[in-house]
């Protein structure tokens, strides 16, 4: 392929989806994708821009033949071309927009009026609709004489005078249903309709909880203005996940394995400083106990087990309380029996390596007391740390934080330095 | 609604989505969900059982009456049935067999009989298709005879004369176009045929990856045997997610917050029981310098520092690498660009923490000795967590293992011990 062989390129890529060439481009090096590019240029398709990811799209773009890109765009359909256009600098917004006709421009122009991640941004504006009062052939005979239907549809809506969404009929009930059958007898007995500023994460909620194929979409008057189709909740679903996912690990919003070594340093930067903070609040509570670290050093050998058992108890509890605030499965209705059930769950597994630890304290000290000891910290941290790993990111969900991206540093804060007081604070009453 | 007050309690929850009412019946205690159901018992829908979670799903179907059980499965879809069936104890999977009809009873059978978690599984059998040579008119003609069409389907599916399936066409073509083109003119772009025994985790990725809305299952001689719809790949896809999200924090399959006490405490005992060999691991290499602490005991102040900037480093690299793992975009051809770039990730953050923690340790214990120790050994620590968070999870997949499950804690071994090793080594052979 590097050979510069544009023939054997373009019969090579032909046979594959342009969500598998962006792939490809993704995972060669940005020399060979500039070559790639120039080579592949006059196959271009629009669809594959769609598929990059945001980091190399910009790339991409400057490097594609301005003509190229135009023919591209204008292949494109409008929710995608918005969904390519959010992520773009100003100019390269403008040279696009430029390269549209003018009935796309201004639709593609009206979703970005609405605000970035809402229902207004991932809506297609092509809608088949039809009066409540027409029957099954009245919608197959204008469907049938329509000239311009979307590529993609599964519903009839159906709307009132005022163009209110009132149902959603399916096109397979029409199919199977005799003409003469009104459409309101036919309606789902799901149906949701989306305001175009809800949230996008709402709006996978919606879909993922009511199993929605589509549902329309209405402005602030209640009409309806456009579509969502479960394919882009399901993207949307995705991308809430990998989100939820990359926050917990402190990772921020990193997007890609392409991003730079500097992009990626500062990505990761900001919770490594937030746990140095941590480190050496726990490095503080330590420091209050040299004397008697000095005096029995076992204390030092020992004491990152109590503190480290601490921290994965607690990330435990919150990751199931960051997903279950994220499902909307842990509501003011269950908190408490949630709280309960991990408070008695570190109970339990405190006691069990409360036990195990004390043992191997003694055994490897030879000393009856700091098995007591590490044994009493141990539970006592445990117990702590599922009462921090729910109740921090209930109080940050509460307090409008997203509980996933800072229940980690809190949690962990919280075990580090009571793992140490505890276990320290203990041998320092007991041994002196 | 806890009066027994039966008439009130049906019209409130007659409103609700079935799925919400799922919730509901997750969210209260036990005894409130006996007594709910018993009030609820006559209008009981089989969907709210589909929409349950697992753990309590059993257990709604001992409390609720037999022959309200029975009449809602007949009401239910054969995968769902299916869904409902795979989780259950043989008794109650044959009660609920022998409620269904002939026909339903060999077609969930037929399903069950294909590997857990595979296609054949999600599947739905009721399948529209139609043969090659057809043109629109045929289809719609065929379509609108039928007495038995699904209730929800988006394709019709074009067979070859031995029912292996060529194409789809939406019917939203078939809708917008004239009766006398062939339906072969049609296809979609995008055509992927899932063998039914394909893992339902590829299942989703093929449905996120093409943007596929339905796809044709077939058997192993490539016969049509069913059809697998968007909705079901979107309930994997999040089960995945779930399922990646809880591994990585060690959770195991944990399924629900209506999970009780014992069975939390066991499920989450494994991993701990791994991190303590871990800690424990990490003690051993600390009790190597027990004589360099008692002399400094600034040291065993400052040693969680490097280990617990190391543990989140690695916790990072290890989430992206494990995340572009199951993403598919970490792969043979970019495997070694994406390690360089952890490394050197680490090398920088390792440099500036490095400075950081130099003068913290300088300005605290007033030693530059200590300061230059703990930097050299937090870039050390750095540089290796971003090498094991990225190398680890490649070579657990290769081995067959799931790296989500695994990683956390071998990345957090080596930057354990790396990272006491590093800094008390370094200063055993400075200061002494």
């Amino acid at each position: 392929v590097e050979q510069s062989d544009q023939q054997a390129l373009t019969e090579l890529l032909e046979n594959l989806h342009a969500a598998d060439i962006a792939d490809l481009l993704e995972q060669v090096d940005a020399g060979d994708r500039a070559r790639l590019i120039r080579l592949y240029d006059r196959e271009f398709d629009g669809e594959i821009l769609s598929e990059l990811d945001e980091s190399i799209r910009e790339e991409v773009i400057e490097t594609l033949n301005p003509l190229v890109l135009a023919d591209a765009v204008r292949e494109m359909e409008s929710d995608d071309v918005v969904d390519l256009l959010e992520d773009l600098e100003v100019p390269q917004q403008e040279a696009i927009l430029e390269a549209l006709e003018d009935a796309d421009r201004v639709a593609v122009e009206q979703s970005l009026s609405y605000p970035e991640n809402s229902a207004g941004r991932l809506m297609q504006r092509e809608v088949v609709m039809a009066p409540e009062h027409w029957n099954v052939g009245q919608a197959i005979d204008y469907m049938r004489n329509s000239e311009d239907l979307p590529d993609q549809f599964y519903h009839v809506v159906l709307v009132d005078p005022r163009l209110h969404p009132i149902g959603n009929v399916t096109l397979g009930r029409i199919m199977a249903t005799k003409r003469e059958v009104p459409l309101t007898e036919l309606v789902e007995d799901t149906f949701q309709v989306i305001p175009a500023d809800q949230d996008e994460e709402d709006v996978a909620y919606a879909f993922n909880q009511y199993h929605l194929i589509s549902a329309p979409v209405t402005d602030g008057e209640g009409r309806l203005v456009g579509v969502i189709t479960i394919d882009d909740a399901m993207i949307v679903q995705d991308e809430e996940h990998e989100e939820d996912i990359l926050r917990l690990a402190g990772v921020g919003e990193e997007s890609s394995l392409a991003d730079r070594v500097i992009e990626t340093t500062k990505r990761r930067f900001p919770w490594l400083a937030v746990n140095l903070v941590t480190a050496v609040l726990a490095s503080l509570v330590i420091a209050q106990f040299e004397e008697i670290i000095a005096e029995f050093v076992a204390l030092a050998v020992l004491m990152p087990i109590v503190a480290s058992m601490g921290g994965n108890a607690g990330t435990q509890s919150l990751t199931v309380a960051v997903r279950a605030i994220a499902t909307r499965d842990l509501t003011g209705s269950n908190v408490w029996r949630v709280i309960r059930r991990e408070v008695l769950v570190g109970l339990v597994n405190g006691v069990i390596f409360a036990i195990v630890m004390g043992l191997v304290g003694l055994a490897w000290f030879g000393s009856p007391i700091l098995g007591v000891v590490i044994a009493v910290a141990m539970v006592v941290n445990l117990v702590v740390a599922g009462l921090a790993g729910t109740v921090i990111p209930v109080l940050l969900e509460k307090a409008g934080i997203d509980p996933a991206l800072a229940s980690g540093a809190f949690v962990t804060t919280v075990t580090d330095v009571v793992g140490f007081f505890a276990f320290l604070g203990l041998a320092a009453t007991v041994l002196l």
